[in-house]
């Protein structure tokens, strides 16, 4: 029985190398259509209901009308997301992915074949919700930025550390309802910087939009240094 | 490459079918001896930061007189729900499972080696903070238990839906916070319904009690009733 284990264990871990160096090989591929195309790209991760749809909303009502943007959408059942961005007037491609837990390479090639990145300036992939599984999968973007609800508690960058230490960018999202639930921002950020130091960090409310505009004008630097 | 992708997700097919199997024959000696020693299993699911441990303290705190309490955690890292646990003089194991999104039957097998179920009359798995892989995995419990927080959105039934057919019982945690956010209990107990129709449904506040008692009231005739 532990041998019979040990060699399923062994088979897994073979064939993820396998996926995992496939996926790095579409990713550099997506990367370099990225560069030619000057897409800015970030990979959106958060547990389900952090807020990822709703930053983009306030992401997108900010930046809108200076920046083209785009979003493809992750997520394992609906298109209630997409039609959330394609209500701003935003064009939104969903991938379904049914019982699989994060976005790969391949999903976002075949999102692309409905999308022409030469008229995109900011490309918004939303992953699906899951703070553990799309840690480790590159899908050729600039940053990975990853958002933390307030009201998921203040310790999840300790029991979630991979996740936190994969991005590079903290969004703290719903401080709106701080002082009415028992974690609070500071321990979060403290616990956030305690795995990842050098992590920028925007407390904001996508609710009352409180902090929005540092996130917005941090994002819009980026865009305008990689379009230079 | 095509071929190369078709050959890879066959054979990783052919192993997670190889793994379930496994899987399910370890559930089924573990619910041979959760029977043989009349301790009712409850295994509960949920995002990361939806309330599973505060219920597990709410719970203690209303049957922990009574009824056998004993708990094991299911983190990535860190002992910190373990030790909460433990703050209420219960008997807790931590399982870490590094990048580990789910518990397997395995794991609560070596679990086991800690706790003699004898002395036990209900024992709780908090399983990892994911809202998609934990689902399909038989850990030999009685039921499978949901979480939804009010703050994560009323839509997570329709997105995540496999998780709340897997389920017996779904809580709606955190309704203090409605009027606060934009999300509805009512339009969630009406989504999960849409999904489920036969799910036993709580809504309550861990942090103001209200609707626990529903709650444990339910949960102490279900152990009675299996131990008459």
């Amino acid at each position: 029985m532990l041998l019979r284990c040990y060699q399923l264990i062994m088979k897994k871990i073979k064939i993820n190398k396998s996926i995992y160096n496939t996926n790095d090989q579409i990713a550099k591929k997506l990367k370099e259509y990225f560069t030619q195309t000057s897409t800015y790209v970030v990979n959106l991760l958060a547990s389900p209901g952090a807020g990822k749809t709703s930053l983009l909303e306030s992401t997108i009502e900010k930046l809108g009308n200076k920046v083209k943007i785009t979003v493809i959408e992750g997520d394992p059942y609906t298109s209630i997301d997409s039609e959330r961005i394609k209500a701003k007037d935003i064009l939104s491609v969903q991938i379904n992915t049914k019982s699989g837990c994060h976005l790969e390479g391949n999903m976002i090639q075949k999102a692309l074949d409905e999308l022409d990145c030469n008229d995109v300036d900011l490309l918004f992939i939303e992953n699906v919700g899951n703070l553990l599984c799309p840690a480790p999968w590159d899908l050729g973007e600039d940053i990975k930025v990853v958002i933390a609800s307030l009201p998921e508690g203040d310790d999840k960058p300790l029991k979630y550390p991979e996740i936190f230490l994969a991005s590079d960018v903290l969004i703290v999202n719903k401080i709106d309802l701080e002082g009415f639930i028992d974690s609070s921002s500071d321990t979060l950020i403290k616990n956030a910087k305690s795995i990842k130091p050098y992590l920028d960090i925007f407390p904001l409310s996508c609710r009352s939009g409180k902090g929005i505009d540092n996130w917005t004008n941090w994002l819009e630097s980026k865009i305008n240094v990689t379009s230079d």
